[in-house]
């Protein structure tokens, strides 16, 4: 299946003149849920993979499907104050403002080969923030991978380029 | 395995006197984040399912995996303000004030046959207020299921008891 055909885009969303990839229409069906899995292992071939880091929200759910597929395991990069126990937190910026993201402390263990995923690649800043957490707990980042990527507006591959790279869909 | 051996309790947390099951220890074993999902597939074997629903945030990734593993789509319950189209929001009672959860108009069609699912049983309240969402647009719910219930504390099945209830670990 063209996994372009599952992806709803929306003009003017969320402000005027950026059209908005929504990939909730993509998780609903289920052959392009599977396809967009299977595509994501397949990029991972011959690479060892002992976690999933997945960004708050849509990270957890290309995160925990590519993780339950690779039988690896899932950790979650959340918003500040979403988890119980102490974390690291990485301030990154945004185009006004900044934003955080934070790891359980003890969630990867130094040497840990990880895999840091999203739903979208765009600036690559998120992505950015999310690496910078697991290299400071010593895990070791042996690629980012993402369901869509939107190569013509934005220049993610730049600010991701000392990493391995993967996308399923690209714009 | 036994699964509670991988899940972290947190004495007093959000508040005093609250034991808090934390589920993120588990999501990151990869054993157990299989045998977690594996057992939910068994537990609705010989049940049709065309879609998991799973409400923000934990939600998504106990849902991820197991629509994966059932080769069925994921459908996301979020919070207010979250979906790039137009939705159908559910109000619903906290113990103070108010919550609510929306789900893409069209995410659900008439007859399909859903499964809820969350991280936790506690009173049930955001699975029944995810459940009367899916209701509302036709579908049909043919189980709710947790990775984590807190029976000895809460009487979540009571809030479920016209729906199929099973949770992987029970407290």
């Amino acid at each position: 299946m063209d996994l372009k055909t599952v992806v709803r885009s929306i003009p003017d969303y969320p402000k005027p003149g950026i059209l908005f990839r929504d990939v909730t229409t993509l998780f609903q069906d289920a052959a392009a849920l599977k396809q967009l899995t299977d595509d994501l292992v397949k990029s991972l071939e011959g690479k060892q993979v002992d976690l999933v880091v997945g960004p708050e929200a849509r990270g957890f759910v290309v995160g925990a499907t590519l993780a339950y597929a690779l039988g690896a395991g899932l950790v979650l990069a959340r918003k500040p104050g979403k988890l119980p126990c102490e974390s690291l937190r990485y301030e990154y910026a945004l185009e006004y403002g900044t934003d955080s993201l934070e790891i359980h402390v003890g969630a990867i263990k130094a040497g840990q080969k990880v895999v840091v995923v999203d739903d979208l690649l765009a600036t690559g800043g998120t992505c950015l923030a999310t690496i910078k957490l697991v290299e400071k707990m010593g895990g070791e980042v042996v690629g980012a991978r993402f369901a869509i990527e939107l190569a013509e507006e934005c220049n993610g591959r730049e600010t991701l380029k000392d990493y391995d790279v993967y996308s399923t869909i690209v714009y």
